[in-house]
């Protein structure tokens, strides 16, 4: 057995946690990869780290004298060990610390290495806001695109366009300056050739938008299709993606995004924003040692890029709140230091001060949607809103259960063999539907905020085409008034684009391209929210004699609000979405900045969530998660089961027995057959086999790195050397060969259970400490071994054997 | 030996954490417990629970057939073990959920038990919300009558006494219904003489107020003094203090915090309010089964009441996240389930609500200071803000140093033994020296609300009397000014009162009233940032040319914002003292309804921070935990130090052996020998001594109270009896008495780690499982015991040794 033989049964194997990802029944996302294996440039952002490690050419300044260069680091598609991580961190951190006394050099780098932190936040600050900024300026733009270009000046989009030369009110979005495509073409824009001419260009640009971002994907970077945010939670959780967050995937991900975007499709870019501003940051990580070397301490950065993104869209303060309910609450607190905390706080401020002095919402708030409201609400609308809570609900659990149907389908069937095919048809369709119908023509978060907007009296949109009654004015408030016909006519048009885009973001959302789904889910429920205001609305005016009106809503008085029960639907499917309560109307209550609604919003997202987690449980990035196969150790729901240990650990009863390596008596020989026999990622050692009395943990990678390494340097190291893991090794005779002292890699404190320890403490102990494994002994005697996998397989049995216990928790 | 003899030793010894309480070289701050022990009364809140449990005569529904009451409760002054009571909760959940499915009845009572939870938020939420609209009315009537009374009805308060009869604006205060105490007694109000008596009035009324609230805190409950936050802080983190959440606590404290309020100390609610609300909650849970029985289950409750309490200053949807970060950020995660976030944010907003209805501020806003300043900030600004930013640092750590000084001086000094002497004079200095100062004279929170208040036009503060200049007035905005005399007199009264504050504050906090300390740190900060803004204005508008100012402030134009200084320096005071950076900023933000001034209360946040941090590590609350000696196991810190497990573990090397049990090889005399003859709270048991192999953890108490339950009711048990720990017991000879059977008290499950592991990881374990106890094993082989108690001495001796090792954490 010559040493290539460890290297292909490492590499081949279940030394990774890749069976982990059949969980669920489905392949990994990535099998795309399969087809299109990530480019070895994609990789490139990590070999400097990991490749020049393994290859034992490291070149940079080692503070830790690491005995073996690749021991201790992990291979793809591997969880790490938080403990292990942690540890080491803070050894390089003593070290530092102690050195920074003997000498002024060492002092200052020990300086510099405690304000790397802060440095790297600025950088991805500042990153993470110029990006936003680049991706807003850059989409309005190609999104006007498809329906004109400016004479004035090609870069223009149309509002920039038409800024100076608007004369009256009314017509300010049509400027001499802004040519439609068929004024361009034809020299009119009248007529029906026009309008087909029109339609045309609109549909040949979309479709030249998502075929190219499509090919961009499956080209250069198939990581850089989706959300990210699944990903992302389980690479904050601790699980190795390589590339994931490289820079193929940052550049690929930002061009196709504004793509994607400008194509019209049914997507937001909240979510892609966030993977984008991770790749930043982990880019960044290479410049600082610290972050480089370890991994633990680099899944800080993304942790403060996704606060560095969500800045600009939630305001700064709760920029820090939201992602961390939204990805990993808990999580957060067992893995991170506070510290990381103060540090995205500060990272989101520079984003959001990057972005504000970019200015891409041509307005000095710090918020997507400003609103402002001039009515309060009465108690009696909180039926509506629990309406829209329950509408809420049931279409965010409609989604996920159709969404992930359909992606399912997608793996599973011939389907996911024409990715570009598929953006293609589904863009045609999105289309072809949306020019006709000016609320899908328009882009999704214009929409969102003429919905949102309160009609007042200087308001030309047709949604505020009411009968005007101007005898009845009061002080600054409209009076309810009675529908004009164009109010009529935009029912009817919002009815059309509900229904459409309930339908087409389920196909659109899990595509090859990035696509985001917090715009999409709050422009189903703002365009709800506001069919039923508007009907409210009209109740209210025609039948204000009704007893339930009588009390509050008076003839000539404002009494209902459209917008409010848009805001208040939006929230309520994006809650339905994402099962993200108390963070969701944060972020709505800030996007908006009203104070005074957030009972309102409350009480629609809680029936949401409610209502939602009746019919299924999982968020849809939990869904997806699961999908994917991702080993994700949900933090949020107690495991519950009266199982123990013994009933989860291997071997099982009907095993062999567990392989162990004694601590002092085997050969090299010996190790090595039980290296080549088993694919376990480590092996327990004992201190005889008859007494198996627990001494440490040694991992199946620093295992053969180490004895590869010493036959290969180390004189007198042969197959018949005994490997000794104690501190003494027992005296041998004069001819035997030297002996290999492995004490080094062993871990000697590895974590260990009783056989009758609850699994819900073992679940607990893993999810708290990040643990990959925790040995399992009886008596003082080592009985078995359970792995993070175990614990993830049994949680998934447990939770299929007993599906209606979960309600009552 | 008799029976009663164990329970002697029980009670009288190290098996409670006691001795843990002087880790800090400090006695415990409930000694004056030892002059007046806390009433039975006081204790009776607990005694249905614990009490009943200990007598055997509990008559409660016992779903989980407990074999033996008492079994699993614990002692006052202990630390619980979070794992034991989660699983505690979690084996009665599953089994009311298996019951469920049997009858209609069972079916019920899951439902209820279910609901049970939400109801008792909801409970919670009403109640502290009414005890702090309570409060709050209250002791604004209070503090008025130090000055005069209402004829109309004594039990108007100034303002309302005047709300009717105010005919010119600038009047307002002055109406015939309110007559001073000078005007009522000597028929007018002007004239020395009046003075003296309004002087004379204002300190007997003063006086009155605290010795009343003094007596009443010293008779019936000595919890009631001080903020509660540290304790609770304890208490949330698992610590067990019978009575200080119970129902005399609430009373007195509720009467004594409106009485401290009054007499004019320098003191504020906030705190208080908090353990209030914790004692409403803690009561409530008596009505709940479910909260009763379990203590970790309970903790949940002031977690709630906490969040309930905040709602009303700082606004609800902030009120989840400033307590959690106040108390125990991460605690939180470790130890609840996220459940109790929802709940948390339920209960605030109910108590928000229920405030609201109350309405003691008169606006329909839910915050506490309500402000709106017209002008941005300019960039330069930031110079002064950072400079306030330092002050607060250096004052929050001045202030920690003499307020922990003159703590422990009361503590170890003569001092101590007149708690009634030392709030009447500190009351009298503070009368005497605030009646002649208008500013010390107005509450605290007035002062602060006129500090944080841009001058408008209409405004006839003394602080708003600039020279008037109405020509050059632009829209709505005042341009800066010259100051007038009344400004002039205004920042001599200031500095004054700011100098009496500052010193004052550092004797009046530890006192033995409720004290918080919330706003008299922000009426300090509130000064000297409006004193600061008042010299800034008056540069800029007298040297508008010079290079720093002529670029953005030009004459005739509002360029500085005094009211903006005063909210900035508020912010850094409380974040020197309490060390709460984002919190905090988040805090002042809602407090003040202000978005855009983010920049400059973080800037001076973190600054504040940073220097006070710089110069003494701990909040004000954290040094009183420290000084009080709880144990309390500080989750923000890292631990760094390279020790081991065996380098903490007892016994040390030199010590005998470790005491054990064995699991079938002991008579009962043996282990009531051991139990006897040491403190332990638990025993380890073991297979033999010869082995040291590791069978299970037993608890003291629950040895106890099991063998002298057995001898009593089981026949046959004798001192020669076996204890017997295994489910299968060895065969005895004949003539031997029967065995006793003690396998259901042994905890299976017990926590070890190997001698070798780093006491960063033990740290980590005991933090995040919230542990009492963790076995240290070698190879399998039991070798000692680590505490809780023994962690934090360990950490406190590190701490010592090596000090500035945390400087570049």
């Amino acid at each position: 057995m010559d040493q290539k033989g460890y290297h292909r049964g490492s590499f081949q194997s279940g030394t990774s946690d890749e069976d982990m990802l059949e969980i669920a029944g489905a392949s990994l996302d990535f099998s795309v990869a399969d087809d299109d294996p990530p480019l070895d440039r994609e990789m490139g952002g990590f070999s400097s780290y990991n490749g020049g490690g393994m290859n034992g050419t490291s070149t940079m300044l080692d503070f830790l004298e690491e005995p073996l260069p690749g021991v201790g680091t992990y291979e793809d598609f591997n969880t790490i060990d938080w403990v292990r991580e942690k540890s080491r961190d803070r050894d390089r951190h003593r070290e530092i610390t102690s050195r920074s006394k003997e000498s002024t050099w060492a002092l200052l780098h020990s300086v510099s290495d405690a304000f790397s932190g802060w440095l790297l936040m600025l950088l991805i600050g500042l990153l993470a806001g110029s990006l936003a900024g680049l991706i807003d300026i850059s989409a309005h733009w190609m999104t006007d695109l498809k329906e004109g270009v400016c004479l004035a000046g090609f870069w223009f989009n149309h509002e920039h366009c038409c800024w100076k030369s608007n004369t009256t009110f009314t017509d300010r979005d049509k400027c001499p300056e802004w040519k439609s495509w068929s004024q361009l073409i034809l020299g009119h824009g009248e007529g029906a050739f026009a309008y087909i001419l029109n339609y045309l260009m609109y549909v040949i640009w979309a479709l030249m938008f998502s075929l190219l971002a499509v090919l961009l994907v499956k080209g250069f970077a198939p990581y850089a299709c989706g959300s990210g945010i699944p990903e992302i939670k389980t690479i904050l959780s601790g699980f190795i993606i390589r590339g994931y967050l490289g820079k193929w995937t940052l550049v690929i991900k930002t061009i196709t995004l504004v793509l994607a975007v400008s194509s019209g499709l049914s997507l937001g870019k909240e979510g892609p924003l966030v993977h984008v501003a991770c790749c930043c940051g982990n880019i960044l990580c290479h410049l600082f040692t610290k972050y480089r070397k370890n991994e633990a301490k680099r899944r800080e950065v993304p942790l403060v890029a996704l606060c560095a993104a969500f800045s600009p869209s939630t305001g700064v303060v709760l920029s820090v709140q939201v992602p961390t309910v939204l990805c990993c609450a808990p999580q957060v607190s067992y893995y991170f230091p506070l510290k990381t905390l103060w540090r995205s706080f500060f990272a989101a401020l520079v984003a959001a001060f990057t972005l504000r002095s970019i200015n891409p919402f041509g307005n000095s708030r710090l918020v997507l949607f400003y609103v402002e409201f001039h009515m309060p609400w009465h108690l009696l609308e909180l039926v509506p809103f629990i309406l829209l809570g329950i509408f809420g609900g049931l279409w965010g659990a409609f989604f996920i259960r159709s969404n992930i149907a359909w992606c399912r389908r997608r793996k599973t069937t011939r389907l996911g063999k024409y990715p570009v095919l598929e953006v293609l048809v589904v863009t045609a369709i999105t289309a072809v539907l949306a020019f006709p119908n000016e609320y899908t023509r328009m882009s999704t978060s214009e929409l969102i905020s003429e919905l949102f907007n309160d009609c007042g009296i200087l308001d030309s949109s047709k949604l505020c085409e009411y009968v005007n009654d101007f005898n009845s004015t009061k002080g600054d408030d409209l009076p309810d008034r009675a529908a004009g016909p164009g109010v009529y006519t935009a029912m009817w048009q919002l009815a059309l684009a509900l229904i459409m885009k309930v339908f087409i973001t389920i196909f659109t959302f899990g595509m090859k391209v990035p696509s985001g789904l917090f715009i999409p889910s709050m422009a189903v429920g703002a365009i709800a929210g506001r069919l039923l205001g508007v009907a409210v609305e009209q109740l209210a005016f025609y039948h204000h004699d009704w007893a339930i009106f009588s009390g509050w809503c008076s003839p000539g008085a404002d009494c209902i609000t459209p917008g409010l029960y848009a805001m208040v639907g939006a929230a309520a499917c994006l809650g339905g979405v994402t099962r993200m309560t108390v963070s969701l109307v944060v972020i709505m209550f800030e996007l908006t900045g009203g104070l005074e609604y957030i009972v309102p919003l409350m009480a629609a997202a809680m029936t949401s969530k409610w209502v939602a987690d009746a019919i299924g449980r999982e968020g849809i990035y939990d869904a997806h998660i699961r999908l994917n196969g991702y080993p994700f150790l949900e933090a949020k729901e107690e495991f519950s089961h009266k199982t123990r240990a013994m009933d989860v650990m291997r071997p099982r009863k009907s095993d062999p027995a567990l392989t162990v390596i004694t601590q002092d008596t085997m050969s090299v020989e010996d190790v090595e057959s039980i290296v080549s026999s088993t694919t376990y990622s480590g092996y327990p050692v004992v201190v005889s086999r008859a007494s198996q009395r627990l001494v440490g943990f040694v991992l199946r990678r620093d295992l053969i790195i180490s004895i590869e390494n010493a036959r290969k340097k180390q004189d007198g190291i042969v197959s018949t050397s005994i490997i000794c893991f104690t501190d003494y090794c027992p005296p041998l005779p004069p001819s035997s060969p030297s002996v290999l002292k492995l004490r080094s890699i062993l871990d000697l404190s590895p974590f260990t259970v009783t056989d009758e320890t609850p699994m819900e403490i073992v679940v607990d102990i893993f999810r708290k400490l990040g643990l990959r494994q925790c040995l399992v002994t009886h008596n003082g005697k080592l009985l078995g071994i359970i792995t993070k996998k175990d614990v993830l397989k049994h949680i998934a049995q447990m939770a299929n054997q007993d599906p209606e216990s979960i309600l009552f928790n």
